[in-house]
């Protein structure tokens, strides 16, 4: 009797397939039409076709070029090259590709630049010179050649440290310190790397940073490798709750993460003509870190308990600003680098969001402004005289085009807008190509646009006839001009879906207006960040009232404030102290049982102003 | 062909015995009379017989029994039991056996008593609460409770601590803090306690200390396992110099004789009807430690390397005090456990010295004041007005025995005064017996007698005859009379010994004073710490001049000073500052090519005030 064919489920798209031996995961993916990035196609030795399969059991064992190309980090994280990888039972991938950019427009810093003085300082480390009596210690050399140029007196160096620093060959190398601590030394003619990560639920994105001249030298965005442990997080903390084992795997998975997006950016900056020696590497060159992530993530990274996270009132164990070792976060950076963890305000206000609003410098506006960051939780804050107020709205998955019948994640194939004229739809896709389904902007320009045009009603039902409209469906797009050859489809459920996660994020708005006593006039700005935040139009935005009605000149689209938040924190400590100030003056507003929400939320699923 | 016998060398005795398996080196070191305390009679149920041969390939592996009773943290440090090992080859073999106890005399702390504020304070930890919203984190939660008992706003705790920190279950238990720092959690009902150490070449002494009432609970010397790697620490250092693997064996040694004593101090003190729970043990219940050691032994113990220290100008890498997780120093203590090593004054005045400074107060002298510690080398220290001077006279081992025919530590045989009546010798031994041989004070006394009664003159000579001097000996004690059935005997050689010993530290107390510009009859106080000093009579040291002629009562013998410095600091933190600004305060001369060295040295030879 034969066994059944192993099922295999590709994250983050979902799709499942049948496969059997001795089919490689590429392989695998490839006839199913799942795109995975193999620049050596499939050979073994370009390293990008990144899976990572669980359970990881369920996967034959490394080879050799696994071993070689992925190194014992990624591996001990779980990561294998799809290529190389053949089922032995059915199993979850998640495809984890990492987009990196070495050259690109600076959409990730539309923010305030970084404060002086930088957080990092490096001085040249005095040859030894032994034979004076009486002799200072080795240590006070090299203090004081550190304060001769300029620095503070440096507390005792970290014991990591020692073996490097208290060596006789330790001519020409570079004392790093931040503050009066010694985070590594670098070797001559070799950059001070730092690392800048936005650890989101869905997506992480990193900057890779010379400290020294405070460029960005490489950024990358990838999937959460955690993503089949369940797409969103509650999933994922249930997982860590129910079993020690998955609470572990889910840590060494984040950290695998951060670490594959920081080797990856490595790689893409490395420039071997300016820098002497061998490439550049996170062990060797990286000397700070800096990672901003929702509670949850932040959580789960570290290692710390999520039970109180996972259910009401959903608290953290710890919001407190944390410096710590990289070994502590699971990282292989320099020896003796620290990572920094912006301070959490609540258990649905990460440590992303405190970055971006230190990015955004919402504190320091004129008037009243809001700031808001739209995920499957939207966080908002309301900043007015120096006072902070935040809330977190369950505003579900809609605008990252999940639970939407053709949703997709904004990338090639996806509708970003719609037009209509002369009664015929009119789409925007990303590519130029054909569509293949419908981003968050794309849903949200396609729902505001029948509204401006008259074919649907405040209530989100179908007040016109058109050709386009079909029942409860909106007929976007006809298979024979889809990229899937499949009708494309807006239905009457996906409306509703907006209704939702719109009503959500503005009952969350309205409530925090009336917690802090401000009028919506008084709004000077609104900043908005993330992917949608910043796609979406404004005037989408305010036709179909996701914000009250203010000037469209006041919406600021900030891309990702988090990353930026985190980019700042990196090249400045002040930045950090600023972060801390922040979330310590900040108010958390609880919605889920707020007297005025269920009302609220009623009025705000109207399509209208 | 037989292979010749496995030759073992037992240390501190420097005995070498034939063997052959399968005897066990518990009776072999039997058979050659060597005493290893075994309360079990050699059943392995005791584990009292620890030893440590050297290499560890020579013995046979660790047998269950082993296992059980010495743990993983003393096998890894090269602990074995004599009973239960037997040679496969030569080998080097310590005994290590500790002297512990639980009521004692109070010598060691004949010392100024510590300061407050306590170093440590202890809170409950609140009951979890996770219904109130809008909740703070459980980490506010705790050091809101910690603030409202009095305590600072703590820090953030170390990553050691957050498993046991944030589990559901820790009602009852109490946070353990130091300063803003969290140091642990205990268990309800259980004691907080702390380790102090004086870690010296030959012997290690401890104290567990009860941090809540500041007692003494139980006490204990041992010697210190590095010793079969050489008895001296320049040998030491060379074999660390010489090979990694060596360096991480003397490291590893030092921290199982910490280790190895702070269980033997626990197992002490344990009285299950006043502790809950299972007995006390160093990685449960000892939260704090403070080792104060040689500059040599606090590097090899740290893994610091030697090699500038092992040369002229004797250089340690790091003077600076450190206050480190108990991991750093290869100790198991309780979780999050700190430990603070005080500042090192020169590479040959060590931390141990700098404890032994501040325990005696010689800061806060009326007038001048002196503080000698009489070993190998001997640290001198000359304080006046606030200010500080050191230097380390090279004394040798004479004072402790070594060297000298019949010389032996001070312990059961051991003759510690001399007395002439009506020309023969009478000897004072310690525990009653019959003489084994001469320790430091018995030689000085016999020396200082032979001298006041003119049977030596000032340069060493004989100058009288009498019945006990025999050519170039004075016959102490005939074989008949002896534990070992030899003659007992003074040798002209050995008064010599005595002469340069005597002389290094007189010229060093003289330099020392010439630097100060003080003169003798200035000195108000002085303080002789350790062994030899605490058990030398004063009317010796003068008559023989190792002091310049000062009136005898203004000499004040305090003991083991260094481990009462290191109580002190692990009692209150305040005392670890006194101790940074003491160390910064020094002012280091270097005998070694001093221009009156020379001439100095030969003038104190003699025999006279």
């Amino acid at each position: 009797m034969q066994s059944p064919r192993p099922q295999i489920r590709f994250e983050p798209s979902g799709r499942t397939v049948d496969a059997s031996a001795p089919f490689s995961l590429l392989e695998i993916a490839r006839k199913a039409g799942i795109r995975i990035a193999a620049d050596c196609g499939g050979a073994g030795r370009c390293g990008k076709c990144r899976v990572r399969p669980v359970p990881e059991t369920a996967a034959t064992p490394p080879t050799a070029a696994e071993e070689t190309l992925l190194g014992p980090a990624l591996l001990a994280a779980g990561y294998r090259l799809a290529c190389q990888t053949e089922p032995l039972a059915s199993m979850s991938v998640a495809v984890v590709e990492a987009q990196v950019q070495t050259a690109f427009d600076d959409e990730v810093l539309q923010v305030l630049p970084p404060a002086d003085p930088p957080a990092v300082s490096v001085t040249d480390l005095p040859a030894p010179a032994p034979g004076r009596p009486p002799a200072p210690s080795l240590w006070e050399e090299i203090t004081r050649a550190a304060s001769a140029a300029g620095g503070p007196r440096l507390g005792p160096p970290p014991p990591a440290l020692w073996a490097e620093l208290f060596t006789p060959n330790r001519a020409g190398r570079r004392a790093v310190w931040s503050d009066d601590r010694l985070l590594g030394l670098a070797a001559a003619g070799r950059p001070v790397l730092g690392l800048a990560v936005d650890l989101g639920t869905t997506k992480v994105a990193a900057a890779l940073m010379d400290l020294a001249s405070g460029r960005c030298l490489s950024r990358a965005t990838a999937i959460n490798p955690q993503v089949n442990y369940g797409a969103d997080i509650m999933t994922r903390m249930a997982a860590a709750l129910a079993d020690e084992t998955d609470r572990d795997a889910l840590r060494r998975t984040a950290a695998g993460a951060v670490q594959a997006l920081a080797e990856d950016l490595c790689r893409a900056a490395s420039c071997p003509s300016s820098v002497a020696g061998p490439p550049l590497c996170p062990g060797r060159d990286i000397f700070a870190a800096v990672i901003a992530g929702n509670s949850a993530m932040h959580h789960l990274l570290l290692g710390l308990p999520v039970d109180e996270l996972g259910r009401s009132p959903y608290r953290p164990v710890l919001r407190t600003a944390l410096d710590l070792p990289a070994e502590a976060a699971g990282l292989d950076l320099a020896a003796g680098a620290q990572v920094f963890f912006p301070p959490i305000i609540a258990g649905f206000v990460g440590a992303d969001h405190t970055a971006a609003l230190a990015a955004t410098g919402l504190m320091h506006s004129q008037g009243a402004a809001l700031g808001i960051d739209i995920g499957t939780n939207t966080e908002i804050s309301l900043a007015k005289d120096g006072r902070l107020w935040c809330c977190s709205a369950a505003s579900g998955p809609a605008f990252e085009g999940a639970r939407i019948t053709d949703g997709m994640r904004a990338g090639p194939g996806a509708v970003f807008k719609v037009h209509i004229r002369s009664e015929a739809l009119l789409l925007d896709v990303v590519g130029g190509g054909p569509a293949a389904g419908l981003c968050g902007s794309g849903l949200f320009s396609a729902v505001a646009t029948l509204r401006r045009h008259g074919f649907l009603d405040q209530m989100g039902r179908f007040s016109r006839t058109a050709p386009f409209i079909d029942g409860q469906n909106v007929l976007l797009a006809p298979a024979g001009r889809t990229a899937h050859g499949r009708d494309l489809i807006l239905s009457r459920r996906d409306i509703g879906e907006l209704q939702l996660a719109k009503a959500a994020i503005r009952t969350g708005i309205d409530l925090l207006l009336a917690e802090a006593e401000i009028r919506p006039r008084q709004i000077g700005t609104v900043v908005m960040a993330g992917a949608f935040g910043t796609a979406v139009s404004p005037q989408d935005i305010l036709d179909l009232g996701l914000l009250p009605a203010i000037a469209p000149a006041k919406i600021r689209q900030v891309g990702n404030a988090s990353l930026a938040g985190a980019i700042r924190a990196l090249l400045c400590l002040e930045e950090r102290r600023n972060m801390d100030a922040l979330a310590g003056a900040a108010r958390y507003l609880e919605l889920a049982g707020h007297p005025g929400f269920a009302q609220g939320f009623a009025l705000a699923t109207g399509l209208c102003p």
